[in-house]
């Protein structure tokens, strides 16, 4: 069953370790398949080593497993509730790479302080709140997909420009068209937290890029006037 | 005498190179057996890329030399008085790994800053004082043992809850259930000290986790309720 | 066509990934041939995994593919630019590095603050402004070209003895005689502008390193007066 | 000549890129013939791929070449100054370690803030004056030796309890009682610098650890009461 997808996202779960962006088993990808609205996620707490195409697991919409051995990843239900509300992701990834928590466990967002952020992101990669006790004790998982999707609504951010967010006191949430765009995009991030705290300490008066910046840079790579890399065949 | 715990400890010493927790020969691990009230320990001073099973020596709980070639490790009466007075634990690290090291060397525990830290240690990993003058002067090892066993007394910390400690001006000591546990702690331990430095310079008036989500993901790994991972068989 | 240069950029492409300068596709290394007045640059947006020789992209000065089969890099105007009006260089280098790019992000020119500095760069590494408005929506890499050749010629800097900037909000840019030398200079910048941002954290009132040391250690290695190194034959 | 010395001081040299010390050719390690009042040197500016025992280069105490067909280091003259002045050590290194320049260009000692520290050196690592301009523009190389074993006596620092200094504006130098322990003092000064930078980012106030825990460990490693490691054979 989705056993081509079942490849892709176990490939794309090994990228973590070779990225440098989990210790032991601190992460998790998943990848969708929109037409029999299912996704598959790697198994909770199995060493990465360990890990095969075969030990992934198919779950459904609602979170729950639908083929696999194993229990699938503790943060299933925020997959879940992230790939049923925004139609246009095909895959997620939560990592506790070591910048972008530190930004998380800091409450802050990470501004745009140049064009390699800009390159990816439009606008600041946002902090969200901590979830309240009740929400912790109800549901925590499946609160935490609930806020995301809430705060970028509210916020009006487009999960494709922003392909990204911190989850205070937790972590990164990043994803993408597909599993392995989810990863490059939690590359990118750790790559665009290092940054931004080393620019802060270089000069802690510093301000966000000038907007006009952002925009070229968004858009030499992003929309109908890109330009960037080639074109696509 | 002990080989299948001396292959075990050997082989958790040479995991501290390999994670990149220590230059030359700055760590030691040892584990127990608790039916012989025996532990085997690494040599003193012997680079690590000359360890063998073979050459790692039993003590006693007074930290005599009871099997071996060579020296044990100078802090070897620290074992010996954790061993003997937390019956439940397993193996003992310590390490001059650096992030936390540097939290050892300014005399600060780690405050819980976010779920990476709440998920394995219940609340901020203590940093005890420095031995007095007398204490150094008298038996520093031996006394280095008995004031983590009596600081955690008295601040009412369950070693199996909190499994690291930071020995001011010093370095940290984790332990575990058995010695490859007590390495997991190392590991995770400065993971932890690293992103809890780079949260405070992001922001320096940061505040540690609250409370509940603090307990949600300890109890989210340990107790009763736990449900991370994959049932044990 | 250019066979020998187009081996010898991709070559010098190559050391980016090697020496950490780069994440996925984020940097780009051309070389010159005066007599034909035409460069050789990397294509845009290829992973250096998928880069040979072949794919390399041959530009005359105003930009414009003469040969290849790829779209050159997106910086191509840039590099062009400073090839028709710096007439001693043979090679140009622009990567996202880590350190450097945090310096131009905070928008500082790095003071020289030792030897290390010295002994490549005569004087601070300038940050150059960030573009206006204007000149992003007109022509933004040609323009970035011209910024450095305006500003290096109103702060009396000689390329030679400066063959490196950082432009604002953006990243570096370094050149040298040839190829491979234009990625010399992008290592050694990484390096002096960690160096410079650990000493700021040091010592906040560090001040930069007194002038006579400076043209010491940059004269023993340059100019008619040098004795590092060994005679060239 | 002096082929055996050659090929330590060949292994020595190449430990230093081995251990991330070096970027490019910074750096140098020597090591001396006592009897035959003669060192042997690491040439200059040749790449560490390209090194091999027979490129060594033979100098006398005054910093002439006496054999070799390349130039010896061009800090060949501050390494003849500290063999000729201090008889009781074997080997001299220098480099340009990102931790320990940063602290020579911040123009700092490091303080001696734990174990790991005071298992090596007793005392703070001193960081000595930039030399004065007629000193730089006379005889460099010379002074530089010169300096330092002035402010050592000065200091009335045991070179032997210290086996490292800081040059203001520089890097450092450590030497030992042959080349291998003069790279292993390298190896551990960059640590405690690394370690000393993070202390003082966790903990501004941050003191020196207390003399008697520094006593203590520096002497359970060196002189007739040492207990750390094997009895020497």
């Amino acid at each position: 069953m989705l056993e081509e997808l079942k490849k892709k996202v176990y490939e794309a779960n090994m990228l973590l370790p070779k990225y440098g962006l989990v210790t032991f088993t601190w992460g998790n990808v998943s990848g969708v398949d929109r037409e029999k609205k299912l996704f598959v996620i790697k198994p909770s707490g199995v060493p990465y080593e360990e890990l095969t195409p075969e030990s992934m697991v198919v779950c459904d919409f609602d979170g729950n497993r639908v083929e696999g051995d194993y229990n699938p990843s503790s943060d299933t239900l925020t997959h879940a509730y992230l790939y049923s509300h925004w139609d246009k992701i095909g895959g997620v990834v939560h990592t506790h790479s070591p910048y972008a928590t530190s930004w998380a466990q800091a409450g802050r967002s990470i501004p745009c302080y140049g064009t390699t952020h800009a390159d990816y992101y439009y606008g600041e990669v946002p902090c969200l709140r901590t979830l309240t006790k009740e929400e912790i004790d109800t549901a925590y998982e499946l609160n935490t997909g609930v806020l995301i999707v809430d705060e970028f609504a509210r916020m009006k951010k487009d999960p494709e420009a922003v392909s990204a967010c911190l989850c205070k006191n937790h972590g990164p949430f990043t994803w993408g068209k597909d599993p392995l765009d989810a990863v490059h995009s939690a590359v990118v991030l750790e790559e665009v937290a290092k940054m931004a705290f080393r620019t802060e300490l270089i000069n802690p008066k510093v301000e966000p890029a000038p907007q006009c910046l952002q925009d070229k840079h968004y858009y030499r790579k992003h929309g109908a006037g890109a330009y960037y890399g080639q074109a696509k065949k």
